[in-house]
């Protein structure tokens, strides 16, 4: 049974009541809901953690690996700052997939540059809820 | 049941043959058969159209609406200079899927910018030939 | 008798139902009828072409001298990429006026730039339809 | 009977004697003739004012409203670096017409830009004093 | 009894009037009688002046040492565009509080620059009306 | 009885002896009396929270709506840095104030750029320890 | 024998009436005459294409391996603008020329970027016709 | 008997009073008397004129020619930002020197940056009150 | 006897497992063992302190001084990103000696600029785990 | 008979031995008796000319009129450095061909812009040693 | 007797020859003629020194200072590209006078920017010869 | 026995005179007896060499390999020019190292880049003239 990691980055904790017109009303509950929903049709577990702290997101991809298959992670607003979460998904050799909740590349300027983009294996963007939804599709592909 | 219309841009009849660490070893034609074999296992159909040339697939997204519900696209080469292809994205009124085979924030600088992302619904990069099935069930999830 | 020959560039087939709180509620029909309505006032002839090619254009418009006095022609998306077309402009001895039917100045940055107009006699842009029936009397007015 | 107000920018006073290949050889007055028969055979009338100042020409456009129906301006060298004129323009609730003698995107680099464009309803270019009346026809076309 | 000038720029004559969703209804003479309220208040005086010219502007931040214990200054588009007020303010041994009734920060990106801050004892930004009253309370405040 | 948020960003602890020149001699306990001095004249209450951490701040932010009324933040470094800080300020409906002791337009090129701005009510920039008092005043201005 | 495909891009149709101060008096005949008779010379054969459009051009060049043993191509206007004609030149595995008439060196500025020639063995420029004759014997140099 | 116009743009006024450090403690009244002194022994005459004014200066420099034989201008502020001034320059066919009291290149980077020097017959900058005379000595030299 | 705390910043608790062509294959703990044995040598002592977290590190850096002589600090991913960082070392007054394991001149463009360099005493970069030990015995040399 | 300069840029002396990857394996004497060889088949005289010196090769150029009919020049690492050789090249009147026997537009970013070229006749980039020799049949074919 | 060093930078040797309608047609012997005369009149000295190499003007200014009072330098090309040059200016204690026969700010982008200029003294540029005779003015009127 | 050759830039000859502030008071010929008694120290042997030419810097390093085992090389304003030193560095096959007395990234915006640190092994910078000790001891540890 495969097991992927699901990380929420900064903000997420908000979903549902923030912005809703951009990231829409469905809460973080609700997505991590339909996210074990789907991974148990798949017969694989997720597992999924939640932080605004950059250092916290740099600990967990460190030690994913031997714990977890393949990482989906929304780096919301460090996708755009952090070259320390780009260098963790650099550092470790399970697959890393990049999801976001909005098409990053409708919005301002700043928010079309991923820095995560040119460490994780891939990325997925602007589909909703649906997008975590994906990206779990994907990793599951990728450890196949 | 719902019709997708999958455009591959130019260069992309050479796929298999063309830069193969890059894009893979599978022709245009495996992936078309795994695109088909897809859609019908979700009883969705596909319409597949490869093009070199900008004009031609600007003619055939201007004339899916009533025809396809919408429409899975590989800008290819196009991605990063066609003005004409994102406005005809913008023209219509189905949504557009932007895949790619490559992970295209890995690659030369001049690629990181797609000038049809911020047109389009969504966008999936660097799964392979896997980013057109993930296109497929990201368009079918869209239309439903 | 003068004759103008009007270049429609790419997506303006879509005029009418294409972004009409940019591009206006007027078919691309009924812009000709008022061309054709306009140069017969002025005793003149338009003849009109469309084409979502920029090879199409770029002919079009280097085998114009000879048959036609001027021409006016809305580049459309090809307006902000088309070294091409800047080069067949560039390369003929016709007058070449460039129009636009939304002020291109007012939208997206990358529109704010036209490779055209460094090649063009001159510019008209935002006044809608009217543009078209501005760029014809300037171009009547240059082959006086 | 509609009336429109003409300002012309800085330096304009020099029309004819300035740079006369740029500029052509008419003068102000010249144009000025013109612009008033045109504006009579369209049963209309146009006020002219020129000036050096930029206080001024923001003075003129602020209180125009009520007085006039649109504006013709040529900003001159203004377009370039005016700010404060772009906010009156933008601050007025009458029509806008930019236009310039010569064809700006021809020029020197920083003359490809206008702040003014931005504001205005569209922009003219290109064709000499002729600019003018097709800024008239514009401007009276915008508020029939 | 301390002595402030009030400094309004270009077209700050037109508020209540001009673009009343981004600088709000009150006019203009409703935030000076506002202002010399909140002065009396303070048993301080106020003078205030309002321009749309940079030179007059230029000129009464010259001669206002001797006359005045600080300036309040809302040099609104000349904000981004003008060397000789910010040369004007540098030239005083006056403090000098720049205010603006919108946020710049929130407008279009050549809003974000002002060459005046880097002269200025200090910025308030994004309050309204009641920027200016801030800007007062912070230059009675640098005065005492 | 109103209460605000007053959040100190990175190294603010070190107030008094870091760069005196740069930030004054008060130490952030002495600002922070001055604050609680003040709110209590004008009969509100102040919160105050002082972190190096990123993260923190955003919790702090994102856990304010329903207990406090406002939020007044010195970002410090974080404002050049923090697009989290920002999505934070953005999600959440109260009122927020950003402030700084020293004038960041007078400072290196890469502190003239507040990420923070874009999505605060206001600023205000350049005062010392007063910034924060203003700030105080202009949140309790903006919850009346 | 050696097979060789000459490219003519975009606008050459026109060589000799367009612009002669920059390309020269010579038209595409009579350099295609000194082409073959150059190939002649040298026991090699040339077949010449010259086409307005981007999607031919791709075309040609995907279709070349097998049947061509080089390419000399001028990619003219699409010199600075196609990813397609460059990602085809990659994509192939025989040496491709770039030639040009004129020195682009010397010309506008976004004449100096050539899209093509990362991806191509070599360029050529600013001999005049002399740079295809020069080309021509730089491709059989290659593939002896 | 040759004469010339020596121009001071804005805050020269202030000179002596002014940033001591940058500009010396000179007053313009000193600089002027040595400017009279100065051309009084090379048998020329010299008209001083100073303004904070944009539109004053541009108004002078318009009406220089037949009146003048040269002009000595420095632009102070309006070097930076002004066009109207640059077209002025350009618009009349007597010679006109640039001077500046300050080396402007030792300077903030946008003191760099002369719009005038590319119409200027020539710059002297960066030897105090002695500039002027230089300048001076430059017209004269020029006008033999 | 001098003390001496060294501090690795993010993702370097994986050394020797991550990127090893990049950062080669010690462990840190082995590169602690080579610091502490120099320190030894050099009758200094060192104390060790590693985190992904930016607030960690800059409360570390904060409460250095009384405590420790001198700082020898990797930012790691921090060094491009990290403007708190920057500020704590400008805060403190005690030398701080930047250090790099690889040459971060030789990688993405991204890692050319650091933003603690500007406020460190110096930099060492590119010499492996020896440039802890350089920067070990640079720190002694400084508190002697 | 025509004679011909050589001038072989800086490090060239290294051939062979200098990365041989990107500059092959031929020694500089080697390619110098290839150039003799070409020459004398096509009865021309060529002289070979080495210096790791800038000033001494604009010393060369400076000095060529008269002595050559033309020059054969690879800048090297000049190319992209030296403005005194550009202007070498423009301040003699007979051809220079630059050179160059790597493909520069292939290599890092700054390599690809160079400043000779805007002053030489034309410009081969790519074919390794035969660069030179097509350079030398490119100067022979320009002074007959 | 004042002692001053005039510097000759590269291809001056070439001047009357060298594109004669930017430079003049003035020998640079007869140019150094002018400057002898004009100094014996001026009761100083000059010493004439030419070179076409960056290290010899460098080791000349080094070793000016207790032979020289001044100097006087036109560093051509060498303006734009030597920052050995304008450390060898900032390392010496006596004045240095850039000057530049053509006004290098109406030529091409890449001589607007000189950096000589922040090391030295003042610049004087665009008055032909005479800029060399204005520039030993002023270098005397620095040592008196 | 190792041997090591040092390499001093230009103007390195005026060390103790020049800038004192930033560059120390210790003369050339002082750093000089450290580095050989420090060598002495290692058993190693140092050589030294000081040019304010460029070219005589490119001609030491090409002919260093076999003679020396390392480089220590301070290229002074050369580091931000030179593209031929860069060039002779990536040339060679034994271990250069990079050092500064300054700290070059506090100093002005173009010092920050150094063209040489991406061809050497590594660089340190700002230690004063304890900078060339410890690049001596880390090109010893390169070469054991």
């Amino acid at each position: 049974m495969k097991k992927i990691l699901v990380i929420h980055g900064p903000n997420l904790n908000l979903l549902g009541k923030r912005e809703p017109d951009v990231y829409g009303t469905l809460s973080l509950e609700e997505i991590n809901k339909k996210l074990k929903k789907s991974a148990k049709l798949k017969k694989a577990a997720v597992e999924i953690f939640q932080s605004n702290h950059e250092g916290e997101i740099v600990d967990a991809i460190g030690s994913a690996p031997g714990k977890f298959d393949a990482i989906v992670i929304n780096p919301a607003a460090y996708t755009h700052t952090s070259v320390a979460i780009r260098d963790a998904v650099a550092a470790i050799n399970i697959p890393v997939v990049e999801v976001h909740i909005s098409n990053i590349y409708k919005r301002e300027e700043f928010r079309h540059k991923s820095l995560i983009a040119g460490a994780a294996t891939g990325q997925i963007s602007g589909f909703g809820a649906e997008s975590y939804l994906l990206g779990l599709d994907a990793a599951l592909g990728l450890v196949k």
